[in-house]
């Protein structure tokens, strides 16, 4: 069984080797002309990806799958109309591919530019949510990418009902039916086969759970665009407006509980810890928020009559969790150092933000924190592909290298040296 | 032993981690200070540097290493020069780190650019090159990074020679100490260690042969700016300017065999190769470059009367071959889409070029060749970071993620996101 998975992996690997060298020259019309076909078949096949979702739904109920993850396998009228917006607004994107910059001309005569150009394979691994087989198919063709797709296999029937509009999506602009290959298996070993295989695939992008990412990252013998925790945090310095604090601070905890971009602890400067304090605690009580925080914090909550149930002296790992819940940890630093290095050390590298009104602190926070966004006066929450102008997105990385935060078309290229000569020769 | 390497590598790593954050956050006048006071050091201690070098030396040549690996181990009054003037130069050079571009308002109000940041630390994997030591450590620096430098044993006292200079420069600077930490023991266990310690090293950098570089991505687990094969390839296509084939061959081969980005394959349209390839022919003989040819292209040489003895059938292995010599090998194609094929499939992806003067074809080539270094009517062997304008080189990476071609200071650097508000709250 399992040679014949790897044997199968490798057919999908060899044609997508081949099919990207043809998305790579492919023409922006070409590639819209396939996107644009592809929503128009998802709207018509409406029923038939109902039906077979409810097939993955039954399936998945029948098997005692929770109900948040029940939650994300359904395909509803809504969304399938939200699968097809999205195809036909990716479509409307630029297209990233050809575009030459940084163009100068060097003493030797030669003028030396940088060509923004597709990676090739992406491999795409993700749990049972069959939007995502859209989503990802049309932002790896658009770049010029071919891709493989391999999504949880409780979705598998939807899956291949996506699989076959993408496919005839393909046909009718003329481009290489392998451009973008679903795997059809439930088999877990093509998982393995697929993030080991560098000779077809260029970059893997996992999409889900901190644990599928930690063993994709560990495993891959190709490089991963990762994405681990959102441990984010706001930094209220002394100089902070007030009236800025409690609208960010609300808004980056409580807006939603559930992404990685939402804040998980709450960094105040001591001086001003007794003036501000109360007040965010009282938001966050009102909203049903759980505080952990260090000694200093909690009884300064206490001696602001917080509900006692809401306030929970934190442990040294609640500097470290991703709570994804309404809780969150506080914690009164010295000072600016204090705050930066008590993110550099807990921080997930994600997402974090200083409320201030002093000009050189809000730029050493920027320049200090070394984390994929770095914000001042704003709301963690808006660390988003859409938010920043990508017009969309397909992960946010953690990673250093390569792509860096919200990561959209242009995380899915790369850019090569490009010289224009005219006979000139090294001395 | 290795619970010793083992113990030592993770001090260095804590060591170069902490240092991290204050070489990110050094002002270049800080930098630059440390850059010129170690130049000043290698000059006054020239005297100790050519004595341990000797003893370095001797040891080697008693070991029986052979004589282009000892040039490479000894160091010159000449070489001790242009070591400290490689450290002015590079103090000279623009600094990249806090840069901030592509700022623009979104309609939330925010305004998001980009930040040029250092990467963290950067593991150095070098041969018997003690240049590299000084080399190495200054591109770190500059950029922000700290640095954990193993070089060959061969060099060991070289190197801790060349550290003493490197240490009394960042003193001098006030920069800490652990910026720039050279691998004080031979003990191979260490490279090991270094490539696998995420925590504390962000990227490495192998710098010599084939074998090192293939290990170290093998078993690191640490992203790794991999320079493999440069089999490099000139096309002659059918509009190709007479006038500027056989320079440009000539330069791309013959001007140096050992760089990767000399040419070890000659394609030639079939249209014009009885009419190009004698003239080529003649002059790579006449520089006694052994020429291995396909049947087409040896009957045009063989006609044109060239000596047999520099006259060698191609054979299948010959596509995929860096020679590193004078040896060249020389293919009739159909057509570019032949040529194109033909790089993609046996070429490095390292430097390709094109000579035509036909724009659509020069265009295309640019586009399709999927090579860190694309070329029209250039020799290949501009690909480098002086002649490209970077300034300084760490290497030329072929991969595809992050830094692609030959890496200067940038390729030292990440990205991340800054967010400028004014309060705003996410809808």
């Amino acid at each position: 069984m399992n040679m014949d998975i790897q044997q199968y992996m490798h057919t999908l690997g060899r044609q997508a080797r081949a099919a990207s060298r043809l998305t790579a020259a492919a023409s922006t019309h070409a590639k819209n002309t396939a996107l644009l076909a592809m929503a128009a078949e998802i709207r018509q096949r409406r029923a038939a990806l109902l039906a077979a979702n409810a097939t993955d739904v039954d399936t998945a109920r029948a098997a005692g799958l929770e109900p948040a993850l029940l939650d994300r396998l359904s395909l509803t009228e809504k969304g399938i109309d939200a699968m097809a917006t999205g195809l036909e607004q990716i479509a409307a994107l630029p297209d990233p591919v050809g575009e030459i910059t940084d163009v100068r001309r060097r003493p030797s005569g030669i003028q030396v530019g940088k060509m923004r150009v597709p990676l090739g394979v992406i491999g795409i691994i993700y749990e049972a949510r069959p939007n995502v087989t859209a989503d990802a198919a049309a932002l790896c063709l658009k770049s010029g990418n071919a891709a493989i797709l391999r999504g949880g296999s409780e979705a598998i029937n939807s899956n291949r009902a996506i699989a076959a509009c993408i496919l005839a999506g393909l046909e009718q602009a003329g481009l290489p039916v392998h451009a973008i290959q679903v795997v059809d298996t439930t088999d877990r070993a093509a998982v393995g086969e697929l993030i080991t295989l560098p000779e077809f695939v260029d970059i893997i992008v996992p999409r889900g759970g901190k644990g599928l990412i930690e063993r994709i990252a560990r495993e891959a013998r190709v490089p991963v665009i990762k994405h681990l925790d959102g441990n984010c945090h706001v930094y209220i310095d002394d100089d902070a407006d007030p009236a800025k604090i409690v609208p960010i601070v609300e808004n980056a905890k409580t807006q939603r509980y559930s992404p990685c971009n939402t804040t998980e602890s709450l960094l105040v400067a001591r001086a001003v810890a007794a003036r501000h304090l109360p007040l965010v605690g009282a938001m966050l009580a009102a909203k049903g928020v759980e505080m952990r925080a260090d000694p200093e914090a909690l009884a300064i909550l206490q001696q602001a009559k917080l509900p006692a149930a809401r306030l929970v002296p934190a442990r040294e790992e609640d500097w470290r969790e991703e709570y994804l819940a309404p809780i969150i940890s506080i914690k009164i630093v010295a000072s600016l150092d204090e705050a930066i290095a008590h993110i550099n050390t807990y921080g997930s590298a994600h997402t974090d933000a200083i409320i201030t009104e002093n000009y050189t602190r809000a730029m050493r926070f920027l320049r200090e924190v070394d984390s994929s966004s770095v914000m001042v006066n704003a709301s963690t929450r808006f660390a988003d592909g859409f938010e920043y102008g990508l017009g969309a997105e397909i992960g946010i990385s953690t990673n250093k290298i390569h792509a860096r935060g919200p990561v959209g078309l242009e995380g899915l290229t790369s850019q090569k040296w490009v010289v224009f000569g005219n006979g000139e020769v090294r001395n």
